[in-house]
């Protein structure tokens, strides 16, 4: 059996379950490496992965003798087939922050079981990282960076933000990574004000702000950049708030190392956004793994302490509804002196030649 | 109010139901236009949208005041806030298909109210399209269209799965398309035996069969549509797949028309595929709109009759595990006489130059 699930199976005995119904698709990949659509089933004789007709041929290529894994499709399955797994169980758990409430319901009926939440078990094991987790993060981080570096030799004046952004996501998949993490943001100035800005037909004008966001999957683990260059030329009332975004990251980089609070940390933020009258619109920042959010969540209500080997993105922001909005981000490994960058690229005042 | 809100608003007088909470992306945007992330809530006395700091500025630029909707950021919200939007309500209907558990318990806590199930009661609405999203779905298939017509000169020996994939991406959203319906599928022969195939860095040869699944999104509203066509030539074994799921198609757009039984239309494929020894590793097709994948789904137990102006993806396919697979698919709108296609592209057997 493969160690996580090993891992899995001891903390189920010492939670005094009898087995475990893993749903989200990026804790079945943790666990057991597929990709492929199914519920695994941790039950008291077995591990089974449950999955259809259009999937069963992947993962049975996918699966060795050695993961001790079952595969079954569920379209052959009988009310009994179900009822048989947990026989003789009493307490199941189940991923209470993924499943859907009609799932629930279904599972119960199902299984015949009592389901049990089990409150984010996996979700916290995958916030350290083991040294190949660390590999593909540091992978997709590099075809980042180079990506980025790229795409400032590529743009021109009267080019949209949707075609820059197409030419990143174009760059970062033939030049290794597997797909993007999420959808790249490219704003232009005014646009760059919302947080979540979907690319438009605006183009580029001398003296536009461009805000990019984006990343890129390795081996199914993420990387998150931000970055915000100037084209042709500078203005000079965007230096403030550069200058206050780019400390605030680099202080939370320094504060973010084993041991250290997240609420404490964020909280010192805050308080320094609110005596210049900035308001905060996000977090400060998120785990990077399987999924492009995922624990810890940098936010003043965050009670657990950051651990060595996390990797965060620090993503702080200033934002001037209907002006213009500036973040910088980088994906970052926390050691014990505080977290050092996996994203490479400049975060001087940049300015392409147009 | 706009006409959307106020028929859901008559749904939940005859239900007895004192308002809903709108938790589903697709649903949020079908009753308001919003792409912004949030809840739609229908209170006794407003209807308010739920969002936070990084979707305000965008949401009240879109919103008018027209649509009587009220936005409130949930980070300004107190616990009284929460408990006063129902104040006088007993019975709140939610989407049990799309909160999770922990979501459903979070709201029993905030409205202090007796949740009921919906069961899908915005979902099924959807089905049926008004002018406005056949025209975007039409939209969405002439792109969609165009694009094979053009891949399908860009194809050369050697290029990946991969490159054609991303091509074909690009050229969607260079021509017209908001986005991507889903991740672009194109795979050569014996990858194409997976149904959900993940394109990759196998190179095109003489004599491969492409299999392309793919859809461009205009104005939120997607595209189905898959294809098989032959590099160089048509090895003589592929035919008899390829003419079988080609009637198969035919023969479900026939009989589905306003007022056809899906499950019998369902059940007679079965048995056809049954009596060739064909094993049926997917739905045969399913409802395009707002999601790719939405009511009504084309499978034996869907208990559902069809109606006019339903728009529907029907796909049937033919696979041979680590061999090869064929799989046809075209977006239809319902008729009185059966399914007409939006997407035109040829049938016939195409073999490419290479």
């Amino acid at each position: 059996m493969n160690p996580r699930i090993k891992w899995l199976r001891n903390q189920l005995e010492s939670l005094k379950l009898d087995g475990m119904i893993v749903s989200n698709p990026a804790n079945v990949k943790y666990l057991t490496g597929l990709d492929e659509e199914g519920t695994l089933v941790l039950a008291p004789k077995e591990n089974i992965f449950i999955t259809d007709g259009r999937y069963i041929e992947s993962v049975n290529h996918h699966l060795t003798i050695d993961d001790e894994i079952v595969v079954f499709n569920m379209h052959e399955m009988s009310k009994y087939d179900y009822e048989g797994i947990f026989m003789i169980s009493e307490n199941v758990g189940f991923e209470e922050g993924y499943v859907t409430y009609e799932q629930y319901k279904k599972y119960l009926q199902q299984y015949q079981v009592n389901l049990v939440e089990t409150e984010g078990l996996i979700e916290s094991q995958r916030i350290v990282k083991d040294v190949d987790e660390v590999k593909n993060i540091q992978i997709a981080c590099n075809i980042t960076d180079q990506a980025f570096e790229y795409i400032k030799t590529f743009i021109k004046e009267g080019m949209t933000e949707k075609e820059v952004a197409f030419e990143l996501e174009r760059y970062m998949v033939t030049h290794g990574a597997d797909g993007l993490a999420f959808e790249t943001i490219v704003a232009f100035t005014e646009n760059a004000s919302k947080p979540h800005a979907v690319p438009s037909d605006r183009k580029l004008k001398v003296g536009d702000l461009i805000q990019f966001d984006f990343g890129a999957k390795y081996h199914g683990y993420c990387s998150d950049f931000s970055r915000v260059i100037f084209a042709g030329e500078m203005k000079p009332e965007y230096k403030q708030s550069y200058d206050f975004v780019l400390e605030s990251q680099s202080k939370l980089a320094d504060t973010l190392k084993d041991g250290a609070s997240i609420k404490l940390a964020i909280k010192d933020r805050e308080t320094e956004y609110k005596l210049r009258n900035i308001p905060v619109l996000h977090a400060f920042g998120h785990g990077v793994g399987l999924d492009i959010h995922e624990k810890p969540f940098l936010r003043s209500n965050t009670e657990s302490i950051i651990k060595e080997n996390a990797i965060i993105a620090i993503e702080p922001g200033v934002y001037s509804p209907g002006e213009y909005g500036i973040r910088i981000e980088d994906t970052f490994i926390v050691t014990k002196n505080g977290s050092v960058p996996l994203t490479h690229a400049s975060k001087d005042y940049t300015v392409i030649k147009l």
